[in-house]
């Protein structure tokens, strides 16, 4: 019974890291198609370049140095010696319980995608080599001991300590409101700091696919399912409220975020509403488990409203937070952190009780304690590893590579080559309105014919 | 026991739940590549402004509405006061039974798809207000009670009645042949005879990206199989032969389309191997549970080549269904619904014969009176809705607006902004074939350098 | 108890099958993508296309030939007539079992993108229709043997005779290296040696959309989970090793080949990060299940090394593999199947010894005997079949249409339609910029307003 119980969860684990494993792809074309064309790859390459540095070092030790025995019981790092390339994980376990290959994979892209969504913030003049360097080393000293104090909790029977936040504090974060997204947007901060601004930072050039990030961020939305759903790490009840959950303040998100711009700006955007889709979602994410649908609604709404104010703050402060990592990711984070303590509804699977729901102050300053926490070490650890990266290797391109476009000064590539597109059987009466205007364009489309 | 292959059941549902989410970015994607470019932000946004509209309202009331108890026992509406809010979704049920709250989750996306399927018809002309406004009347008036008569079950018990057309008429609809796509396809209709055609509705502008269209209805075959799939509310054998069925329906659609189009035109195209493909999906969505393989394969092919036949129509009608929502999702969700009245196999899940089983036409008429009872309702109330919202806010932009594009003049974005594509490093003898146009091109592919 | 189990299989698998399906609209934009924008509805369509005819053979026979018992209990092909059109898996299996129905929907698909793989080889050059035909009568007659040699275990009973590589040669191949891509890869290049060259083979075009590109590779490693995890054929543990090695693979796919070409091109490139990708995923793919997440870092880095040394080849030896299918799946997949055969660990779910555990030789020389079978029946078969089709209906389209571009002379399609780009509100600073270029490139790009 327990035995097939078990291999029920292991299927919708096995599902849902598959979902999340979509988010590395979904998350270069948010990010990608909100560059410039010239900046577009290298938006993508630093997602794709961090999943790949970062999931290697969990093999190697990230995975122990998160959900490994707490060194001292401190419950601040993992032993990261303790299942040293994982080769302890070939075997099932003893007694039924969830494949620990299967816990070390779901929780390997966790760790990449949160390294990635830091790259958000650096568009446009990071040298990619720093990058991939950044990460690996922001991983090991930011993000292994964060997810570990936020992800590890002690076992049953006392013999494994985990993490401080999880147990000691018994802060609640469902999947990584702290760890993940106030983790991320803190450092992006840190990070852009160090880096500087764009040249054109006054002026940022447009996105230059809309589609592209609409795609992504609908990417990203399935890929939360899994995020979120996964992270209870159970196919029952739980995981059907946190999907819901995460559903409905998905939608109340792009909602709120259309009508704030709609009433400031006079438009409702596409981008707009992909960034109200991701504010919610990480609004969300801490809370997944705590509240009712009417809370997830009331968090999403007030994720995707307090955001869209957030991300104009930058012009007004002066750090160049290109695509918006640290009004996203940081302040969605903490606020969903935070509401938590507010408006957690016991019924739900978390079990605890927010200030509104009768439980007084007690799960508030947990919440609180746990954001600060968080932002203070992501922050300044974040900053001395900027500034160190500066001074060796330097973390920024030139200010000519930076104005020919990242994508060819530094990949060597460009993202389109659509001189090649000929114009095809065009109808007989739009045809008309065509010809005046192809002696001057056909050859700028057309050419060079092969 | 029970409660393991409920747990199986669960972790199944979460992972179809998880993959018809991606039919939102799918569909945004397979209708905003089919407009031009300057109409292509507006076509995804109408998908997600439905998704986060529709997705509140159910969670208020519309969930109530579907799935309630029906009021008065007549199986038209659910009791939509029955889960206000769905705070009631947060406890498990008592005995093993899938969770409520992902049943909850899993049809909020029916809605949500349905309501968004619409927009397709209304492309390049229709005020985003008015859609926003639309999609929530038209969920409430039209889809909820559509799908509480075809979705809502009565309870094994007798507690709880459900919709007509499921208990009462006991017509066979898997997953939503008339409450999707009988009912979206023959709404469309109604909304574009009240908003009028495109100036442009003789000679409509060329898709702006296939390639986006073909990976949105690729997106959306993987979401059908959560679609239809799912809609089995478990992980057995009567999943499995309905994910064959998709399946084998959809590559026979694709062959089907582009047999027919290469016989009357000349070419087979890209967008007919997607349209093969969606009108395949639409027609075996309700017959999937009830036919065999070769059945499937019947109902693919015999959808790709009437849907090909069928999107000409209306130019011979007139009446401006711009990306073919009427001639895939009404036509198709009919055929597929009356078919299985022929060939429905009783060793199939429904368990239940048509003609050419030897079940005489019994089945034929349920599934007769299904189809006409939702064309009728759904055309009569949309066409009210669409005339009560034209008379008040209007439903139509300014004919200006439509000329610029509703991208720039409704949203105040365009989807592209590719003038900054840098020409990389081009192989040398290719070079000199460039070279010869870029006195005319360079300028205008590269400027402006920022 | 094992009913629950199996319900508990199934839930994984339909998740897996689902995930696969998304590889097919993932691998039509990942070659899509790297072809010019002349042709990449041509490159797509070969994808569908191909998915749609193997469909239908593989439900009205291929079905039988792959997973039937053994024509004559030799093992070298399943009797096609066995379960002609798959009306025998309407009903579950009288003892608990994976639904016949969705093993056949799962395998499907494998052979649907084994075939689909191929066109990239073949890019900017083929007859469509040739294209159609050949994908049909190569599934049928190299395929479906080959995939009942691997894929065809014997029943326990020994009622049912399967094929001779996995049972009597019993070489391990956990999902496909020698089925799928080694088969694949090298019936690229039998079929190019046929075909001839580009025209433009020495200087190829660029990829016209390098985006693209790196979301189909992003698919195509969700896909992988689908298609590795799934072969487990059960939600246990051996599921979870497979998609953690597969993952690890991934990893160091991307970092090798991007190491590998900056080395010796100064570049770390997106299509080297795609390439590492798909190159680690192919090696990985029979490995999967036979090594520990050490021995999935050391193939999928080397495979990603040694293919990045290998797509150069084709350039020296003058054939035009266009998008390098054999420098990709025939090389990942030769090296990832016979590395078992030195770093198999007897701990991990396959439970063989490879050289370095103790095991010696004896596994090596089953995997090279593997390797072997199914070069050379691939290759030769598979030239036979198009020096067939080139001498009746002809393969290659005619170099007035090569040059024209295939989507517009085949389909009668072109792939964007960019001309109706109107440009946004351009920010104030930059629209003086952008003035400058105007006079020349407005008209070009916003024209024809219709």
């Amino acid at each position: 019974m327990e035995e097939a119980i078990v291999a029920a969860d292991t299927a919708w684990i096995l599902a849902a890291f598959a979902a999340v494993s979509l988010m590395v792809p979904g998350l270069a074309m948010f990010y990608g198609g909100m560059v410039s064309a010239k900046n577009t790859l290298n938006m993508a390459m630093m997602t794709f370049g961090a999943f790949a540095v970062v999931g290697i070092l969990w093999v190697l030790f990230g995975y122990s140095a998160v959900l490994g025995n707490s060194l001292g019981g401190a419950g601040l790092l993992g032993d990261p010696l303790e299942a040293l390339g994982l080769a302890s994980m070939l075997t099932a376990p003893e007694v039924p319980a969830l494949p620990p290959a299967l816990v070390a994979g779901f929780q390997l892209l966790f760790a990449a995608i949160t390294v990635a969504l830091i790259s958000g913030a650096v568009a446009d003049r990071m040298k990619f080599g720093a990058w991939m360097v950044f990460a690996g080393v922001w991983a090991t000293l930011v993000y292994f001991p964060v997810a570990h104090w936020v992800f590890a909790f002690d076992s049953a029977d006392g013999s494994i300590t985990g993490g401080w936040i999880a147990n000691k504090l018994a802060a609640v974060d469902f999947a990584g409101g702290t760890a993940v997204h106030v983790n991320a947007g803190v450092a992006a901060l840190a990070l852009v700091l160090v880096l500087g601004k764009r040249g054109n930072f006054a002026n940022p050039p447009r996105p230059h696919s809309l589609p592209l990030t609409m795609l992504g961020a609908g990417i990203l939305l399935f890929g939360w399912f899994g995020f979120n759903g996964g992270s209870a790490l159970s196919a029952g009840n739980s995981a059907a409220v946190v999907v819901l959950n995460t559903l409905a303040a998905a939608c109340a998100g792009i909602c709120a975020w259309l009508l704030v711009e709609k009433l400031r700006e006079g438009h409702a955007t596409s981008l707009g509403a992909s960034s109200g889709l991701i504010s919610a979602l990480v609004g969300i994410t801490p809370a997944c488990g705590a509240v009712s649908p009417m809370g997830a609604l009331l968090i999403g709404g007030a994720a995707g409203a307090l955001c869209c104010l957030a991300v104009s703050i930058k012009f007004r402060l002066g750090y160049d937070d290109s695509l918006d990592v640290v009004g996203i990711h940081m302040v969605g984070g903490i606020l969903g952190t935070l509401l938590i303590g507010f408006i957690a509804d016991p019924k739900a699977p978390n079990g605890v009780a927010g200030l509104l729901y009768g439980g007084g102050v007690d799960l508030l300053w947990r919440q609180t304690v746990a954001v600060v926490a968080v932002l203070a070490y992501s922050f300044i650890v974040t900053w001395l590893i900027a500034k160190a990266l500066d001074k060796t290797m330097g973390l920024r391109v030139h200010h000519e590579k930076e104005a020919e476009g990242l994508d060819v000064a530094v990949h060597g590539e460009s993202a389109y080559a659509m001189e090649t597109i000929p114009v095809a059987s065009v109808p007989v009466a739009e045809a008309e309105a065509v010809e005046a205007a192809e002696a001057i364009t056909t050859d700028a489309v057309e050419a060079p014919v092969r």
